[in-house]
């Protein structure tokens, strides 16, 4: 087998055979296969696209290039959740806490933000002493006991997928559904979870722009869960605004306490109450997402939830004081500064991905992979889409360590519209099972 | 500037800047911009193509990025033919030393073969002692005296262009328009010719297969040339069957000169006063093709074209009885093996490029660049399509140095189609200018 004869194949518009997506994984996680080689044919696959069959191949030998994580000894259904990316989704970690708290385990596995979304492990990180790294044996023993860890990528998982990760993010090949769908899923696959909730999230903020690129990735991503037998679901959720009001790594922790306090956003606790209901079928504790939901509500508002969350950040190593005192615990930032209305009206538009390169702007988040981040930093909307505002009234507060922030604050003006009208964007448009 | 972004850019159909090509081209040759991000771009070339102005950018870039050659100190209009590849394609030896015959200087550099098709320099050397690689100087001086030098590229000629060429060959990104255009300009702009005339190969042994394709080739081809002010014209020629009857080096070589003699194959002879007749116009020799076509066909039976050869194979180093004995001058194959029709009825099909493929396995041709080649091997044909013949009458000889051939039998048989009826493929399509 030659690799340019696989080129040739995928760029004349052939389906791959499992022989040659075999031999593509193994050349690649062996090297033997050159970078150059790789990137034609991501291109070319950018181009002609995979069929559902050659998606599932694709992530199976991704997944299976390298370990794949036991989780047999955790009783019961194991749920996960993962987000596509987008800014202020701060979503797994109360979510993760709230279902947690219906006694279903969670093992979580997740990733750090690039460009203009933020990351889980980062958000999570904020939190003096928290580690996200600990070790296989450790993880499974937390969620037994807690049933909830959220950590990063233990051992050797899908090497594959991290070179062609790497090669997709400097060779303009990152939004091509069959690869965002085999990157995602040979990861969740690996990790030997049971059921999985996606959230597909759609917009400016997000890879996919258009609500029918949206669908076509979340029925890939259904597809090749299905096709492995795990219980799978994907909503397609806004990304046109950022979601509740807190961009930057403390400021989202903060407002993740909030919510389990019962404080947050709507839109944050509506997206966390439709989510958990689904994960609470899976999991077997209720009968109906309406039953499910109704008990998400009730772990947010009774304290079980923020429980949860206490019990994973302390096992973890990090400071549990941050649920009764965030401010002292969290690194805060040295300038809070107030962008004022320049018109009155109605807010018509925030752009999220430039409300997230703002934030990133601030050193809130990596503009290259080995960015460090300054976790005070960020953003908090004081107005959403539909709101009105009064001319000189604060759009939002920049969190900043620096005091000259006019590139900032002009970024931010030109992508907030203040009109007579709006149309405020639905914030779940529709799930795909 | 960020080669991602130029990527970005491409993939998305967008025109490349003249800054964005410069820069592509620059860090090509400097090596600032890794190979898997060239060839996702010419990936993404390959996709989206590029305009007519792109084209020329890319190609004056090319050129610049090495050394031009001067012959300003060549007297007269210097008249070049490039062909863009076949299968028994020999037409550059015998139609140069025709057109040097009327007094034109030919200063020609050209390629070697790949694949299941044949290279001038592979051809010329098969005569014992015949130098390609000859300096500048010498070079320049040869085509003074002889109005003829057929060499390789000498120095440093569009390095830019060597380096994509080699990326093309493995990443399956060789069929691009933009990029052959790119790539045979860049070195025929470098190599300092007045005037050019380029024979487009279209059909199954030639790198166009369709008529269409090789239209666009050509016209981007005449636009570049015309661009930067040569006297420039393109014919779209058949490559369905292969030209003439030998297929392979030392045959070539002997069926030129059997041409040069007037006894050549009649579409070989064809294709040569015709192309001739244009570059004596370009030359300033004729007034009109049909004189200049007159000339050639003088040149071809009096001898003169004749004598043309041997004086540039003699002043090249190579054998000069190669004209009077070419059977006791040049490599000989131990075997020749005939292969009998196995029905009777009108040859309908004969495959170019599977014949240059089976000429390449006898050792003709090269798999791989550094393949060392087997002169004397190859494939005469005794038949063409239109011809009829009768069952057990011989189809071709192959010429080898093995003497079990079944697997070459196989391929030719699977290769030529005789029928009731066939359609005889016209010569020569279409002129462009």
């Amino acid at each position: 087998m030659r690799m340019v004869d696989i080129i040739h194949a995928k760029r004349s518009g052939k389906e791959l055979t499992e022989e040659q997506i075999q031999y593509f994984v193994d050349g690649v996680v062996s090297g033997k296969i050159p970078d150059y080689q790789t990137s034609a044919l991501l291109m070319a696959i950018f181009f002609k696209g995979m069929t559902t069959e050659e998606q599932s191949t694709l992530t199976m030998k991704m997944m299976e290039s390298g370990d794949h994580l036991d989780l047999s000894s955790i009783h019961g259904v194991k749920v996960d959740k993962h987000s596509t990316g987008g800014v202020g989704d701060k979503t797994s970690i109360p979510l993760a806490t709230v279902v947690a708290a219906l006694g279903i385990p969670v093992p979580m596995i997740s990733g750090r933000g690039l460009g203009h979304t933020g990351g889980t492990l980062d958000k999570l990180e904020a939190i003096p002493g928290y580690q996200v790294e600990i070790s296989e044996q450790d993880f499974i023993k937390q969620v037994k006991k807690d049933h909830l860890a959220i950590i990063g990528a233990t051992g050797n998982i899908a090497p594959a997928d991290k070179k062609i990760y790497a090669l997709r993010d400097v060779t303009d090949t990152v939004d091509s559904i069959p690869l965002i769908a085999g990157s995602i899923m040979s990861k969740k696959i690996a990790s030997g979870t049971d059921a999985l909730v996606i959230d597909v999230k759609t917009g400016a903020g997000a890879f996919m722009k258009t609500l029918e690129d949206s669908k076509a990735l979340a029925r890939a991503l259904v597809d090749i869960g299905k096709g492995v037998g795990m219980q799978f679901m994907a909503l397609i959720t806004d990304m046109n605004q950022s979601l509740g009001n807190a961009i930057g790594n403390s400021l989202e922790i903060e407002e993740s306490i909030d919510l389990l306090k019962g404080n947050g956003p709507a839109d944050l606790e509506k997206l966390i109450v439709t989510i958990g209901g689904y994960m609470a079928v899976m999991g077997d504790k209720a009968k109906t997402t309406a039953e499910g939901q109704k008990m998400c509500e009730e772990v947010i508002h009774n304290g079980q939830a923020l429980d949860s969350f206490e019990a994973m950040v302390r096992d973890q190593g990090g400071d549990p004081n941050v649920v009764n005192d965030p401010n002292g615990v969290l690194p805060q930032a040295k300038y809070q500064i107030q962008l004022p209305a320049k018109t009155s009206g109605v807010i018509a538009k925030i752009v999220a991905d430039e409300v997230g390169v703002a934030s990133m702007l601030l050193g809130g988040g990596r503009q290259k992979a080995d960015n460090q981040l300054d976790y005070s930093v960020g953003i908090v909307l004081n107005k959403k889409i539909g709101d009105k505002v009064e001319s000189g009234e604060p759009l939002l507060t920049i969190y900043s360590n620096r005091e000259e922030v006019d590139d900032i604050k002009k970024l931010l003006y030109d992508n907030i519209e203040v009109a007579d009208t709006a149309k405020v964007p639905e914030l779940i448009y529709t799930t795909i099972e």
